[in-house]
């Protein structure tokens, strides 16, 4: 058990924060070795097991990233933008892989990455999970074999309470079939019909947006020809995979060298 | 066979009146005994089997309603609103039944055939088949019994060639929703969602509009709740299903009184 | 909080147990008073929160059904056949309402339950989701509206463990399937199509039974037309509604007189 | 016109010779230089058009294939074994590329196909949509990025005429999945579950088989793994698609040395 690689947590009160850390706790291929909070948190101090209201894990949720990464071969973060950046940089003195699930990052943001990533190995996804990135894939090679007269339509279900559309999934796997046709998905896209749209622009990417209830996350992509269609479609049901998803990239990730990397880098698809 | 009731087709050159036309004459319940055009149409004065494009069938197209009506028991008219009124007049005048498809109907069309239908029955449904019909009842139903912690969506699927969104069966199907929850549907729609749309508004009826191929017409009603969904669903994959649900239509108003009718008094729902 | 109205939970250790435990302390509706095992399970005279591996509940686990029924105006009960008839006894003499889960009962078994029902409310049901219920009656009134060209396809899906097909769910639904069209089920099933199986009978019921991953599970009921089909689906994707449905019961079954109810009697549809 | 290579269609009263016969008269890139029945048919002598209750199309249908095929670059043959194995002689015999969607064929018939491929090209298939054969592509490449923790499951939808189950595209993608997993379908199918099946093998591949209306053909390929699904499925609207197929495989074919084809290599997949 000693011997297992050591990772740590960041934002480890959150929804995702907690799935990480019985993610790996539970998986028998790494050790929690660090939780982390930002100061004044009143889950510093404490042990994670008794925050999230199970048994004492013995582990104490702190709140300074650097002594936590020293002890650990990788780090595992869903935060936000600013907190990333700052955990890049310290991920990089520690020489520990950075999985990052965080999303909305700006140029400059990327940036920072970059040139943390000379240092240490950082995997970056706005979607972790096997099924997703292989779709995206997929996506790509369907619409570079047929040709515009299938129609693309991206459909997404969420829950009630996301707040944006289309999803960053639904956009990654618009990007995939535009990439696939060899055209530029900002002058193609129609989203969010409504009213006298007038007729189906030629070669035009669709995306629709369904909410309701606690869904966790569904995309069909759509190719709409003449007598027959394809639909080639994720359903997510427990957010776990996301967990699932980035514990393997980090244990991918002890193996590599400093870059950066992507699911498809990690699922080897 | 003589003794079948005659029924006069009108717009016969359009794609749904040459599927009414085959229908009626394919049925062996009814005669096809008028097939009318506007005036100065080249179909005028051929025999309309020929003009699409098979046998001959007897049947001369003609370009004077009234003397046609005259001949009939029931019009099946798909034309436009300035038409339609029209014919509505002339069929009340002849005492035959008028079933109408014809969409876009403004408040002053509607008064002329409340007018005409003081003389003669009117059946008039924006989709005349069974399924769409029985779904609208279905949905009105569930939406009652369920309370606004489900939410209610509404998703279409059309050809690339529709002009407007959502479809007007969707604004039915939404309608049956809004009036199952006691609730209006201009102040509770959402259609369309794209950008920074905020978390779904509570009690909302969401609408997505997907666009492509040749789909004929597909739409489901989601209940989305906590943990599970409904979903009731109709697919249309022939257009023949309107023909056949306008021809029973004017079956059954043969034995009814003057006045005014839907598909849910024709099925019996 | 005293004065909520007490619940016990029979075979607390199991998955449905330990869910029917969390959901009734958690609902702010009802306490949990009691937490039934057999005698010589290891939880029986500890914590029930510490067995589940969370903080205390401030409730033992106990082995003997009769104190614990008399504490309680409830009893929510997903065993097995055997311990069920004893509990309905116990339940009767305690006055308690006895919500049943449990499936697989025999005649005899049923024999003893309506007995027991003289003296308290028994509210039994294969599948105690709201969304299902509801299904079913939606079922039945299709079928009821539909003649027997509309082909009747019960499909399900569930989680690759599952030991038999049709689910009971399904089975269910073909049952109100045929109800509505005034037949009988078993002389009408279609279940495992393969091989040269020839033309679908007129007027069958067809089964089909998916399985794979952890799917939860999942009813589609399809009416199939010529040119259209119906389908009404029924999703669910956390087991929580099954508690969630029992606890419901039990509210209102405290309420009732004795005698037998059922989901559709609970959720006035 | 008259410079468009010429086609032959056999079978062609058939619902599916009809079909053809539309396909490549309507289609601009080739012409109908000759249509074939069995002597003795009552349509030999008169006019295809005619026959098919439409407008003459100057194509007389007739009983020998010889003099037919020696006008014409292509034969395209959805007819039965014995007529396609001696179709393959004589069109081999006159350098005519032969397309065959004959189904049912035995061991001794193929034998004769290969003899008749080294004088001619020959392209065979089951299912001559570009849909299903993208699809089955895309299914091999996904069962070999995905472990066996991921459930293989295709369904079929079919109308209530069809007499065998699964159908054999069910099949053609039931072998792909396998190919792509490296495992004999033969020895890892589950098809038509009903009764005590017990948990799902490990491994299977599972089939099921729905019957109703006149679903022309849907086919859905699940992957089930944890918490997550991927399906892709194919719907087929409109049986002229494999008479578009058929016709593309021709024009394709006309430019290839004599060997046997499939519609992968027609549709450069």
């Amino acid at each position: 058990m000693d011997d297992l690689p050591g990772i740590v947590v960041t934002g480890v009160s959150g929804r995702m924060g907690q799935m990480l850390a019985r993610e790996v706790t539970a998986s028998g291929k790494a050790r929690l070795v660090g939780a982390l909070e930002r100061p004044g948190h009143d889950w510093v101090g404490r042990d994670l097991g008794a925050c999230m209201g199970g048994a004492a894990l013995g582990v104490t949720v702190e709140d300074d990233p650097l002594p936590a990464f020293a002890r650990a071969r990788a780090v595992i973060d869903f935060t936000a933008p600013a907190a990333t950046v700052a955990f890049a940089g310290l991920a990089a003195q520690a020489r520990a892989v950075h999985v990052i699930g965080t999303t909305g990052l700006a140029p400059a943001d990327l940036e920072a990455l970059e040139a943390a990533s000379h240092h240490a190995a950082i995997i970056r996804a706005g979607n972790m999970s096997l099924g997703v990135n292989l779709l995206a894939g997929l996506v790509r090679k369907v619409a570079a074999a047929l040709d515009a007269d299938w129609d693309i339509e991206v459909v997404e279900a969420h829950h009630r309470m996301k707040v944006d559309a289309p999803s960053g999934t639904a956009l990654m796997l618009g990007e995939a079939a535009a990439e696939g046709r060899g055209i530029a998905l900002a002058d193609n896209m129609e989203s969010g019909r409504h009213g006298l749209t007038g007729a189906r622009a030629p070669g035009a990417i669709g995306f629709s947006a369904i909410r309701g209830g606690d869904i966790v996350g569904e995309h069909d992509v759509i190719f709409a020809g003449a007598g027959e269609r394809l639909v080639l479609r994720h359903v997510a049901t427990d957010r776990a995979i996301f967990a699932r998803g980035a514990l393997r990239a980090a244990l991918w990730g002890m193996d590599q060298k400093p870059g950066q990397y992507d699911m498809v880098d990690v699922l080897g698809l």
